[in-house]
């Protein structure tokens, strides 16, 4: 059954611990600044009731009835692909920022369905039906989703149980009969505050002695022990009134660190207590099932940034330069990289029948994902190339208020028609902020998001299946006489 | 019917006109040098007398019968990357080296079947009646095919018809009621000389002042008039003895200067005839065409380049270092990208119901080639990084075989394992030979063929539909209410 | 003789025309926002007046006194890299942020010099004498400048006299018998409200039908018709209480749009005044100063990141790992490729003899700035590569304020070292401005100040002398038998 | 004194031993393959008796007369720039070739002196004095020196005295009164076979476990025991009576496997014999030397490599677009790079007083090095976009020596003008064996010589001073509040 957006909102207000600036927040949904997140997330309710979108966003499940479609398990290509322009499209709804609060949960319950029925059939746990009852409980109720992998790790150089402080990484700290007790913190979580459960995920492999650190589950965001420290809003805070900037008031995600002190965490919704060789392999294959959702969501973030740029471009009367194509082909080439990645993972995704679902290719989802970080500065220079330096040089809207200053302006900011210039001055506007208040959140979410750039490296030569490659290697350099 | 390998080297020895080094070339099957690329091109018909490739070589058409793979028409995704495959892996049996004769030409009759259904529309000309004559001809006879559609240009500044000399580009010089007469010169023919028909195309857009300029036809590659100017062939001269090269005495592939002295065109191989407004069409049609095929082979190509960097970093002793694998993930980026673009291409691809194909998506061809273009030489560094110095400082074969010697160099050539020295030295020498005797070939190939960065570039904002971005760009803009 | 920090703040007192944010100004210096960039400016004087820095900050001249030193005209190798470490110093007191107000306006009164003799000479004018009284005044008076120089523009594809509205670039609208009379408007004016006088120079070259654009002068910043309209100061307004935020509160610049509506212009201001053909040779000319001083101050931008991504590696714990010193390696060759370009431009100077000063390279200005322009995304890229996640998704101040929750946050946020917890916390947040509320200003100025990357290279393909590498290329192909 | 070319081939006649394709050499100097690197050598010895440029090449010591000006001690900044400019000019005459027989041997020698003078201190060892002694037999007689340095190095991941072949690095194998014995293998040893002498030194810093690896000494290249191995010089076999071909009948050096069994070494000759704590800082003190060559010959090359591109814009008739300029740009780049930080780096230079030299600043050559490791492919892919698809495809010379055929082919290859025609066949030519015949080498040279960039990398982490780019981070990040 999926919800109301207004239902969803009111879902939140359940006790959670949110600290915003130094404050305890009494109600997110009415907060100054983390309304927006919250009624950005919204969004993709109202669009499960706009009969436009309807077809889109909700499934009929043949079990749990009508569904939001993120929660439809892919069999497919098809159906990866239908994911894809779910996340794409969504994602352009949301003027080019990505809605992370079905997307994400459901990337990880993917990976744990698959990851736990292999930690059942070696340890004859049950972690695979306790994932699929919170699965149904999820997409019964519509819910939205968080999910909290990273660890605030402490010295890099030591491994979970070697670190001064213990809590360094999530970690059970007591096991009793119903349940265990887990501390430590999460970094980078997003949308928490807009979500009613947190899935948690150890954020690398663990060894014996790490035992305890190997660790999985999904709780609400309001269970005693959680307190979530959020980002300052600045994107938010300083456009309150600013006719000029659409995004930064209705379009923004946040960010917390969460904090894990002592919290119980019932039998059935634990996936992995101290099966110290699955951790690894979860750590990596929730990855798998995001990277092939980060592609979806970034490539709608280059179609944002082609569609700005090739209208910057006309506006200032220099789209048929020859250096001007140039920098609009290096936007259309990330965009669509990434698109091209995405639907190659999903041609050649492959078919797991014991958790009965479509896993995107491992491959093309590291490519894309690898291409997407090692690349994303250099889509800004082109655009900041193609904009000019108005794009941080000119006034404020209030300055287009004053109808003596705004005259003059119009006047001077005027390029190539009258008719196009306050078009122009709310694309440098819209600019301004992408590349300035969301500036540090899109640089780090772009280059370490969903993993870094050494990360994939690391993914990419571990996962990839080089025996072909060797074999043609030999045969080319006449080592074999076949290939 | 498809025809044996032997069958086709004869059917070479037919009077052609071909100029090796200053002297005229008898056969160009039993020519020293020629006589490699003439056998490179003879293996794609030995794969299909090879019962483990006829599968993927040969195809049972209801109409022609049993032909070649490459001349079935394409009808849908699935049958794109069944083509894809027989390139790819046609490729990889060419030690990573394209194996063309039959894949421009049925490229090119691909593109001219689309292109002359809107000709005769237009025009009610009959040139589509003529393609396919010359298709089923091509395909029933089993035959090679060349593609000539880089023009001389002389003055790169001026238009066809207004060179100083008319001869720059090729252009109808006569028209007689049985066909017409051509003169002119193009660059680039590959595998000319080891082709049985050459197909000739326009290079360029062309004005009505252009109008003779406009033409298109098929001819065999002995016809009165046609002299064919081969470069030298470097990498097999210089290995003809040299048991540590393979890719030289094998596989290689040769261009000429295809000169056409006032040859006579009769009408059923003409496919355009002044119709100027055509002539840019075609010419961009052919490479939409090609570059899914170029896609194809430079994966194989950049599979053949990540399993020698795999093994030579394996064989060094250095796969596990950090800058090892940073190069590695370029050369897996490369490859991948090229077949992620490949597959989009074909899964996004559209279908002409008027000529009956199936269409590879312009965006991913594009992109896929542009990549290909822009990053060849960043593949070249990274695999010469893995490499080392010794790759060009290596003795030569020569010293392999003097068993005093042989023995103090492998002895101090052992890296990793002595089991692997002699290996190793093949590699070595195979990417020596790659990266200098193929050097000049495969730089100007990669950065060039199939068009240059520039025209892709060109080609990727023209035809790059722009719409939904611009409406997404106005939208997070605040400019539209809705996207 | 040098005048104190105090005293130049009030001279700023003078009843200019401001806007910020839709308000006109009462006094800049004590304007919210707008003080900090006085005050960022004033520091400039305040170097002068501290023992520690006098020896550099200020020189005495035999006729002029005891100025400025950035007054001094620069004679040699010698006195350039002097200036060269006036402006890298003063940039790295400014916290890595450039200081302008001297700078900028010694370059353009340098190219004055130089531009000005010339036209003297074909033109018997008298603008040189106009140019060195004007210098006189300035550094008798220690006056801090501005350089107006972009025009707005309008159609990029038209002339100046094209435009259909003509202010689109500042033109002469009238000429009376003691001076001009200007109008029109000119783009991102750096600290304009921090300038005692503005200096005007064309910003292209000029036809015979633009000779009314072919206009310079200097101007006191205050002249009745000049209005200025500052972009908005996020970087400021949003750190006002911030603790952990030092460069938004102390060392901002701010750029205007300058409007010049019907000002007059005495006759001994004026620098060019209808010499159409010289209009060109001053905007290239001013630039080749400019972008030494560039190439300077860049450095300490550069000397600035490097220090936070080497902290923040260290604090981190990751300052060894390979892929960390390669991030570390690029910050090092930006900084120090500027400075070797500045060092080389210095070194290989030409010595003006007719306006008797020392002219920097333009070819290693020129290089340098066009690597500084194309390269500054990828040290951006670098940095944040090091820092991780945690420079976007850190809490803000306040949360630093609340003990309970400080306690939390400085427990969880420890890395290396708790000793160093709360300095890797000012580096996050000093990082987190830097690419966020400076995000904008640091990618349109570090891509288009003192240039676009476009107009670098046609700069660099217009000045660079290739006679000695055409002679090469010749002599190497066996063209010519002697170099 | 210096000596003659004639004087300087007899003297390679001295019974050394060179391997070239598996035969014996009698006399490298009348060798069919490998007379073209001596006579490459040798030209060197002309310039000194040509007085066009006797004035650059010779140099009137005090103390040892008329020697060349190679062996000059640089004192100071412009002696450094006077050596940077001699190697910049000699790789100039020498077509862009690098002429390496003096240069890397008084670049050893610089390293040697400044090295000994430290052991010396320490050990009381007196290395010094013989590495004076060698310098002024060197300088007096005028001889041609070889540096060997990089050993052969086995499995990569072990330590010289852990490798199962002890003699992967060259060793001390026995110690006797008169001298020493050493055995092993360098790579990659440039014109050793037109070396007087070999001068070795270790490749890497060693513990005390590799005691008998650390040794430096030089000895004459026909000592007993030493036997060079050659690569194939196929640039020099292919285009013996190619007309269109200069550089490879002409300026080509080569390389060897030096192999050393058992070689004696008299105490006079050894300069590190054990003190194993100075391997590393003699391994690095050499390339801070090499790499300010390295800078000055690289910087001739991208001369070479401007005008070529030039040349062939022009001639092809498109130097005036926008996307050549970019191309053009790249080139000029490279060299100007390499050169400012040439320039830097002598201007930057410390003045060691115990050895009475000038030492480049190693920050520049490093940096200077690193890039020119790292972009030259960019290089290569730029000067192939400019040449376009003739550079590879060309007929061959003989093609041009038949008058019907060159008839034909010169009126097909007129681009601009038929004036320029052959011109152009010449430079595509040049281009063709530069990127092919010469690939291996130059791509392993460019990437590898000097040192990897890996290695590059390293150093430049090790080296780099960051105080005072750590104290500017702490002060801007309000961690300190003086800088």
């Amino acid at each position: 059954m999926v919800i109301s957006s207004d239902e969803y909102r009111e879902s939140l207000n359940d006790g959670r611990i949110v600290y915003y600036r130094g404050k305890l927040v009494e109600n997110v949904a009415e907060h100054l600044a983390l309304k927006v997140p919250v009624n950005h997330a919204s969004s993709i309710y109202d669009l499960q009731a706009d009969q436009n979108y309807r077809g889109m966003t909700c499934y009929n499940d043949d079990k749990l009835g009508n569904i939001s479609s993120f929660y439809r398990i892919p069999q497919n290509t098809e159906e990866l692909m239908q994911r894809h322009d779910l996340i794409y499209e969504t994602t352009r709804l949301g003027r080019g920022q990505f809605n992370i609060v079905k997307a994400i949960g459901t990337d990880a319950i993917f990976a744990l369905m698959y990851v736990t029925k292999r930690i059942d059939e070696k340890y004859q746990t049950s972690y695979y039906e306790n994932v699929m009852k919170f699965y149904r409980y999820a997409a019964e109720n519509d819910l939205s989703l968080a999910l909290a992998q990273t660890d605030m790790k402490g010295d890099r150089s030591l491994k979970p149980s070697e670190q001064k402080d213990p809590d360094m990484y999530v970690h059970i700290v007591k096991r009793e009969k119903e349940g265990i007790y887990v501390s430590g913190a999460k970094a980078h979580t997003t949308q928490s505050i807009a979500a009613n459960e947190l899935i948690v995920i150890p954020t690398r492999n663990m060894g014996a002695e790490d035992k305890d650190y190997a660790v999985a589950f999904a709780i609400p965001a309001n269970t005693k022990g959680i307190t979530m420290f959020a980002r300052p809003l600045k994107e938010v805070e300083t456009v309150q009134n600013d006719k000029l900037s659409v995004i930064g008031r209705k379009n923004v995600e946040v960010e917390t660190i969460t904090v894990f002190d002592n919290v119980f965490i019932p039998n059935d919704r634990i996936f992995l207590n101290g099966e110290c060789d699955f951790a690894g392999f979860l750590a990596m294959m929730f990855p798998t099932f995001h990277r092939f959702t980060a592609l979806s969501y970034r490539a709608a973030l280059g179609d944002f940034l082609i569609g700005t740029g090739k209208l910057l471009a006309e506006y200032n009367g220099v789209a048929g330069k020859s250096n001007i194509r140039r920098n609009l082909s290096v936007l259309i080439k990330y965009k669509e990289t990434l698109k091209a990645n995405a639907i190659a993972a999903a041609y050649k995704c492959s078919y797991d029948k014991s958790s009965k679902l479509a896993i995107p290719n491992i491959v093309y989802t590291n490519v894309g994902k690898l291409f997407a970080n090692e690349n994303y500065t250099e889509v800004i220079k082109n655009i900041v190339d193609i904009a000019g330096g108005m794009v941080a040089t000119m006034p404020s809207y209030e300055d287009f208020g004053n109808s003596d200053e705004e005259k003059i302006l119009l006047k001077f900011l005027t390029a190539r028609d009258k008719s196009e210039t306050l078009d122009r001055v709310k694309l440098f506007q819209t600019l301004r902020e992408f590349i300035s208040s969301f500036g540090a959140l899109y640089l780090a979410g772009m280059i370490h998001a969903e993993g870094s750039i050494e990360a994939s490296i690391l993914e990419l030569n571990r996962s990839y299946d080089y025996s072909g490659s060797i074999a043609l290697g030999k045969y080319a350099a006449g080592i074999e006489d076949h290939l």
